[in-house]
C-alpha cells in the first residue's frame, strides 16, 4: 500500500472517505470533525477534507459544528443491491417459503467476521429482532453464518476460527476455535446448520446455503423461530425440507440470471 | 473544486470512488475496468486504480477481467439507515398503520431529483411494487416528492422544477413546471399529497410530512394503494386522518430522540 494519496495503486483518500462514512451510526448518528478524526484515526485537517469532499457531494450535510449523513448515502447500498436484484428474483421465493412456515426468513451474505442480511421477509407474529437489509450479526453464532463459513477455503476458515473475537451472547453460544471447526464442519457435511438460543435467548434458525454455478456456498438462506413455538426437532423435520426447496428455487433463478 | 486529488480541499479521488460504485446497478451487476472507465468518464489507469484500492478495502471483486460488487458496500448505506434508526423507532407505528389501512405504507427522505425509500411495511396482498429501502423515485410524480418538495426554500423549489426531466409516465402525469409548481403548493397549504395514477396506472397513493423540530419536512410518510381497492375520495376521507396521526406519532419519536 501507498502512504500517499497522490502516489502509487492504492488511493488513501478513498479509503478515508469510506471509513467516515462508517464513523457513523445508531449510536453516533451525528459527529463533529474531531469526533469524526479521532474515530477514524486520521487528523483534523484530513478529516476536514473528506467531510467537505462529503458535503460537497451530498453525502453529509452539517449544522455548521455537526456533521451527519443524507439518503445519498443509500445510493451506495442500493448499487450492490440492486446488482444482487434479490427482491425481484427470490422475494416471491421467500414470501411463499414464508407462509408455509409461517416464520421469517432471510438471505445473507458473508462479510468477515459478519453476515450481511440482503433480503427478509418478517412474519407479523414476531416483531422481536428488527433486522432490515444491512444488518450485521456474528457468523460465528449465526445458522447462516455456520453454512456460510463452511464453504470457505480451508486457510480463510482456520484465519476466521483463530482469529475471531468470540462472545458469550447466552450460556448456548459456542465460542472455543475448536467447538466453531466442529460445527462449521458438521454444517458442510449435512449441507445445513441449526443454531440454537447461541444468539438470543429464545431463537431458534434453521439455515441452507445458496449455491453458486460452482457449487459454493453464495449466500444463505434461514427460517428463525421463537423457540418457544419450534422445537429443534421441528425445525429439522419440518421446516428443513422446504428450505431446501426454496433455496434451490432460489439458486436456479440467480443462476440463470448470472447474479451468483 | 481542485482538479488534483493530492492538493487542495476537495478529494476527487473519493468522489470518483463513490461514483465506481454507483456506476453498478440491476442492469450492470458486473463491469469491466473499460466499462467502469467509460460508464464515469474517468481514464483506464484512474480506473484502475480506483477499482483495486476497492477490491484491496473488499468493497469489490473480481474475477480478473470483471467486477461486482460485495455485500461490504451495505454497510455504507446501513450507516446512515442505523443513524436514522427507523426500523426501531418506527417500524411499530408503521406496522399499526399498515394493519389499519390494511395497506402498505413507506417513509422516504428527499435527495433530488428523487425520493429515497428508508422505510416500508408491505401488505401480503399486493406484490406488484417492489420498492425496498433504498429505492429511488422520481418526486415529482410521486405523494412523497409532492409535500418533501413543498417543505424546500422557494429557491430550491424554483431550481428544481425548472431543471427536473420530466417523463409521461401514464396519461395523468403533471409534466409541465407550473402544474407540478402548483400541486406542490397545494401539498404546502393542505398538509398532504394525493397522487392518482400519475407513476404507474392502478396506483395511489396518499403522503404527510413527517417534521423536524424546527417544522420541515424532514421525510414523508404514505399509504399507497391499488387504484381498484380505493377510490380518491376513500384515501381523503378514511386514511388521511390515521396516516396523519402516525406521522405525528413517528415525528414525535424522532424528535425525542434526536434524529430529526
Amino acid at each position: 500500500m501507498s502512504g500517499d494519496a497522490s502516489t502509487g495503486t492504492f488511493l488513501q483518500g478513498l479509503e478515508r472517505g469510506l471509513a467516515v462514512i462508517r464513523a457513523f451510526s445508531a449510536d453516533t448518528p451525528s459527529l463533529t470533525l474531531s469526533e469524526v478524526a479521532r474515530d477514524v484515526g486520521i487528523t483534523p485537517a484530513t478529516a476536514r477534507r473528506i467531510l467537505l469532499t462529503l458535503e460537497q457531494l451530498g453525502y453529509v450535510r452539517s449544522d455548521g459544528r455537526r456533521f451527519a449523513l443524507t439518503p445519498r448515502v443509500l445510493a451506495l447500498g442500493w448499487a450492490y443491491l440492486s446488482s444482487l436484484d434479490l427482491g425481484d428474483i427470490a422475494g416471491p421465493f421467500m414470501e411463499e417459503l414464508s407462509a408455509q412456515t409461517r416464520e421469517s426468513c432471510s438471505i445473507a451474505t458473508l462479510d468477515l467476521p459478519d453476515i450481511v442480511y440482503v433480503a427478509r421477509v418478517p412474519t407479523r407474529r414476531i416483531m422481536t429482532v428488527a433486522l432490515g437489509v444491512g444488518a450485521r450479526l456474528p457468523a460465528y453464532a449465526t445458522s447462516m453464518g455456520r453454512v456460510l463459513l463452511a464453504g470457505l477455503p480451508e486457510n480463510e476458515l482456520t484465519a476466521y476460527v483463530e482469529s475471531v473475537e468470540t462472545e458469550q451472547h447466552t450460556e448456548h453460544t459456542l465460542t472455543s476455535p475448536s467447538e466453531l471447526r466442529d460445527a462449521v464442519r458438521r454444517a458442510g457435511e449435512e449441507g445445513y446448520a441449526l443454531v440454537d438460543q447461541e444468539l438470543e435467548l429464545g431463537l431458534r434458525s434453521i439455515a441452507v446455503p445458496i449455491l453458486d454455478s460452482r457449487g459454493r456456498a453464495a449466500a444463505a438462506l434461514n427460517v428463525s423461530a421463537h423457540a418457544s413455538r419450534s422445537t429443534k426437532s421441528a425445525l429439522k423435520t419440518e421446516t428443513l425440507k422446504p428450505l431446501r426447496a426454496c433455496a434451490e428455487q432460489i439458486g436456479t433463478a440467480l443462476r440463470q440470471r448470472g447474479r451468483i
